[in-house]
């Protein structure tokens, strides 16, 4: 059942580089189709369908990324898709889109989630959402947490306090703190305590609670965002703000935040190895996604993404993470992935127009 | 010095499918450019330049590759270019190419080269064809031997016997035998004897006597093609001969045989690994062709080829050939490159368009 009071704020802003080469300045993550055949920003919003009306469904991005945006959803009016002027974090994102939905409906209640996440299954997030939006109908600030499957250095992590509401499904906690991603020893801690979750980037809030909070901890963001509604004013504005994420701008120093914890299957896909986590292997063993055909001869455990038109023939390889995006081609083990950045260092310096 | 009674005739009718998927069916390896920056069939008429005169060169390719043969060579003039109607080995192509020069000058000499070898320095070789020119002008058949550098299994072989003729740089020998490529056991025995040369498939003869031992050892060819010029009549002609190798169908029997030994630099690149023996390692100690730019990053060892605008990155990997063509990927160890010929197998069983 839809609520019209009910909005959602697709932060899709990335620039991400862990995914070149198929992800590109003007063709980031989000725009990627990594698990599935529709984008990362698609299915995001066709994840929330049934629970906010696309008419609802606000997208941040770039205006570099305006067109490729409005071409990924069609089914989004194109007015509902935001711009900002230029990446400034989370914080600036939120405070932009609380204020634009403040001007369509001041009593809304809005879900912001980012639009390059893999979440599984839809009516289970959804089901989560609800309890969540309950919860901030109370004017909390809410959070869904992820219960952690192993010790994450590569998350930040949310320490849940005393149990204040919710059923047996979805109880809501208390947020006793929000932590930075920890070293392997503080994550084994956390892992064995049960008392933290994975902070995954899902906020639920009324958006005069989110307004309340960005007035009272982020006063920099919201006097410089008030009453601004684009053009040469909002260039302006954001010119002078400094990036800030969401979580220490606001929901570190925040009093009433509530945590649900959750445990479907959420990813966030954070570079080119996670493929094995959200795309089944065939039956060759390998991880195959982005509509390239794979041919396999005695090779296993290998990430292959490509174009729709594209073939990859491997031969005796084992482990690698092979990926082709026209005529760009990267090779590398899965464990040195991250490696992928310094590739695209050294070619911002000497060959800028292959980004 | 040109000499006027001097032709060449280029044998460019190879499919290769091992150079997969650089080489395709309208693009086999001799159009590729594997070792510099115009093809090897560019490359062999320039390495003939200064002895044979481009008006004097033959190329014997099939019918699908002659617009782009054509263009590949725009030095030479168009009917130049002679058609097989299929593929049948060399000595249906020795013998039509013989025929045609026959018809231009009966009492010339023809030197016989692959198209798609790579052989330097060109000097060395123009002078050892000269030696080999004027041990044919005696009515012999003439081949130029390489002198091995290591036991080969790839390789059929020569067995030269006395000394006849030449000088102190080109001596010229009687041949024993031709011999089929050997086992390793066999390959070691003719490697330390001294009296086994590699059979690089190049060849110089009158006009006349290959026609007349074509007549000897032959027959079926030559009188298959005697008076044949094309068309219809080719089409009959070839559509009933059996495939067969000139080694096999007229060196191997003919008894006026002569060696040249040679030690220049020879390499019949016959899979993606012959690309390290004939392209120097660049700074990063991976052997890089076909104009594609290599970022390496601790990647060595590998060989790697690909379109003039394409980008390769390898991070981490060692040993590997990688080829891009067009939207075409190929990963494989080099020790296991032939295995490509399977993959080429089942593509044309599964899709054959990508061939």
């Amino acid at each position: 059942m839809v609520d019209e009071a009910l909005y959602a704020v697709v932060m899709a802003g990335g620039v991400g580089t862990r995914f070149w080469p198929a992800s590109r300045r003007a063709r980031p993550k989000q725009l990627l189709s990594i698990a599935g055949e529709r984008s990362m920003l698609a299915q995001t919003i066709e994840r929330l369908g049934g629970l906010v009306a696309p008419r609802n469904v606000l997208v941040v991005t770039s205006a570099e990324l305006a067109d490729a945006v409005r071409e990924a959803v069609p089914e989004l009016p194109p007015e509902n898709v935001i711009l900002e002027p230029q990446g400034r974090n989370t914080a600036p994102c939120v405070a932009l889109a609380a204020f634009e939905i403040e001007r369509r409906d001041p009593s809304s209640v809005q879900i912001v989630v980012p639009a390059d996440h893999v979440i599984e299954p839809a009516d289970r997030f959804r089901s989560a959402l609800a309890a969540a939006v309950r919860e901030a109908r109370g004017g909390r600030l809410v959070t869904l947490g992820i219960e952690p499957t192993h010790p994450a250095t590569g998350y930040g992590y949310i320490k849940k306090g005393a149990r204040r509401d919710g059923d047996a499904q979805w109880p809501v906690h208390e947020v006793l703190s929000f932590v930075e991603k920890p070293d392997s020893a503080r994550a084994r801690e956390f892992q064995e305590s049960g008392d933290y979750l994975w902070n995954g980037g899902i906020f639920v809030w009324e958006t005069r609670a989110i307004l309340s909070a960005l007035r009272a901890h982020a006063t920099g963001i919201y006097d410089a965002l008030s009453g601004v509604t684009g053009g040469e004013e909002l260039a302006r504005a954001y010119a002078k703000l400094e990036p800030a994420p969401i979580d220490v701008a606001v929901m570190e120093r925040a009093t009433n935040v509530s945590v649900v914890p959750v445990d479907f299957t959420w990813n966030d896909v954070g570079a080119w190895p996670s493929l094995a986590e959200v795309v089944p292997a065939d039956s060759s063993g390998n991880h195959v996604s982005g509509g390239v055909r794979l041919v396999a001869r005695d090779a296993t455990d290998c990430i292959v993404y490509g174009d729709d038109d594209a073939l990859v023939a491997l031969v005796g390889v084992e482990g690698l993470v092979v990926v082709q995006s026209g005529k760009t081609v990267l090779v590398c083990p899965r464990d040195r992935a991250q490696e992928v950045r310094a590739i695209v260092a050294q070619l911002e310096n000497e060959a800028p127009d292959e980004l």
